[in-house]
């Protein structure tokens, strides 16, 4: 992704330091952190810093090969340790199992340490770039729903930040907007992190792409009201049924674009897939901290002494979703099946 | 309704000053306003000191008598320039022509300046009595579809501080608690002004009322998970065919609602219908500035310089709604014309 004219990843290593985008300081401050130990890739999964499925997925990736380059012996309970702790920090995206399981089955046959590093650190470029051209074929791919004067609208994040590059649902859009065709994008604001007026309206502007941010709750009155053609989101895991578990508020948006005769589409990569999850009513939800709901940016927003609720992600069945855009193809829900090998 | 032990109305008036609590400030500080011209009234309305459909026909009921209580001689033109500029306050909610409209037939025959403040006044107070009476017939109705562990959802705040008193969708859940049944509020955070996180958590809190605050974007998920059997919201006007208008992200709600079988109430009095609005599409929906949406409470929350869009609006279509709980008995959408005398 482009941004302030530069070329950026947003996770990437060199040496054995991981680099990131700092989320938690956009759109007031663009900051790259290094993380060296995966202590420090654990907390910035854990705190956000880094979000969305492709991007932990990568993260995963890049926090393990790391932690392997940095032993002194061969230690199989070490490195399950590792990769179970780092597992832990967000139970919902089916990417972080697929990024950490994708080192682990590269060295799983090597008993030298230092070929182990060095394929270690190799899978985790390989997976890297693997992630970023599923986004850009998703991008292609999905580029070929879109149609000049076409209004989308998206939620929460799933742009570049929540990729290692190009995004899922934005990356049709990004895509169409290379290729010529006029869009216009309504950006949900995505309560309680804002992930959608903080994240999604930067990239957009940093890519120059028509938009608007709305309150989620202005979303069906804009579909009401006809001036939506089209929904793109992101997933955080798909079940093999095709429900889809992504940002909370996405299965409202599904259910009321239905309503009004208005396509849905996940846009997301193969990884994002759990062939071993049969429903949406086995992901598992994350229930986050009550200071989100109850305040913003640090500002009390509720009465005093009144309690909140906070999961993270709700499941989109697979009625309500039009197509799956992946690298491998546009799928109906019911058609994912296909994919597993 | 009780604050800090004392029994409230939301608007009234001693001598020719109207009192009002300061709802822009809840719930950091309870605060009384003191309004003594018309165009303070204006300003309150317009700047939501004093906001929710009932409320503000009462506010404005009490702004006219007020004005006319100040005249010198008496000036039909006068009357019908400060009604317009009153009406023009807020485009959306019909109890505010409702208010102004029963001032100017009480007074229309009378042609003795003093006789006409005196019965303008009284007028007002007849309005705030009947608009606060209606509340409480809405709670005691509204309280008979209430069982002992049911949890509820409501949006917005449709409390005692949205009207005279009691609420609306507020009222049946006030009864129902004071009558010994025990409930579960799920409470709409309410983007873009928070009237759910600030004013109905806080009106909760007041009255011992079990209830949690969540993100607009949670109830959905809440929904889809079996934690919510009905939900009530009030309305800022309902059109002839059953449409009805209220908050932003109503309609979300509502859809969501019936895709899962849950029963969604609109709670208003007859003074919301506007018999002469043939269906919400003829309902104007006011979009307010875009601050509200990329600010919370002063903070900017979006990217720097996208814009953003902010009806404050939508509309509930007759069919996502199961009955209209009004102070003249329950009705279907379709049986609210029984209403128009």
């Amino acid at each position: 992704m482009i941004i302030e004219g530069k070329q950026y990843r947003t996770v990437w290593m060199e040496g054995e330091t991981i680099f990131t985008i700092n989320q938690l300081l956009l759109p007031d401050k663009f900051e790259i952190l290094q993380l060296t130990d995966y202590h420090q890739v654990a907390r910035a999964i854990r705190t956000m810093v880094v979000r969305g499925a492709p991007a932990i997925g990568g993260m995963g990736a890049y926090g393990l090969a790391q932690a392997i380059a940095g032993m002194d012996s061969v230690d199989w309970n070490r490195i399950d340790e590792i990769r179970d702790i780092l597992l832990a920090t967000r139970p919902t995206a089916h990417d972080l199992r697929h990024g950490l399981d994708f080192i682990v089955e590269q060295i799983q046959q090597v008993s030298d340490l230092q070929e182990m590093k060095k394929m270690a650190m190799e899978a985790a470029e390989e997976y890297a770039d693997v992630s970023a051209t599923a986004c850009q074929r998703i991008g292609e791919l999905g580029d070929d729903l879109i149609k000049s004067g076409n209004r989308l609208l998206t939620h929460c994040n799933a742009g570049a930040l929540a990729t290692i590059d190009y995004g899922t649902a934005l990356a049709p859009m990004r895509m169409a907007h290379y290729s010529g065709k006029e869009i216009f994008v309504y950006v949900d604001e995505t309560r309680p992190r804002l992930q959608g007026a903080a994240l999604t309206a930067w990239e957009l502007g940093q890519e120059g792409i028509d938009h608007v941010v709305i309150a989620d709750n202005a979303a069906g009155y804009f579909m009401w009201n006809g001036e939506i053609d089209m929904v793109i989101t992101g997933a955080d895991r798909i079940a093999a049924n095709g429900d889809a578990a992504n940002k909370i508020g996405t299965y409202e948006k599904a259910v009321v674009a239905r309503e009004n005769s208005i396509p849905f589409y996940i846009a997301a990569p193969k990884s994002t897939i759990d062939f071993n999850c049969p429903s949406g009513r086995d992901i598992p939800i994350e229930e986050r901290v009550e200071s989100e709901v109850l305040q913003v940016k640090g500002v009390s927003v509720a009465a005093d002494g009144s309690p909140a609720r906070n999961p993270a992600f709700d499941v989109t069945p697979a009625e309500y979703i039009t197509a799956i855009i992946t690298e491998k193809g546009i799928f109906k829900p019911e058609e994912i099946h296909q994919l597993q090998k």
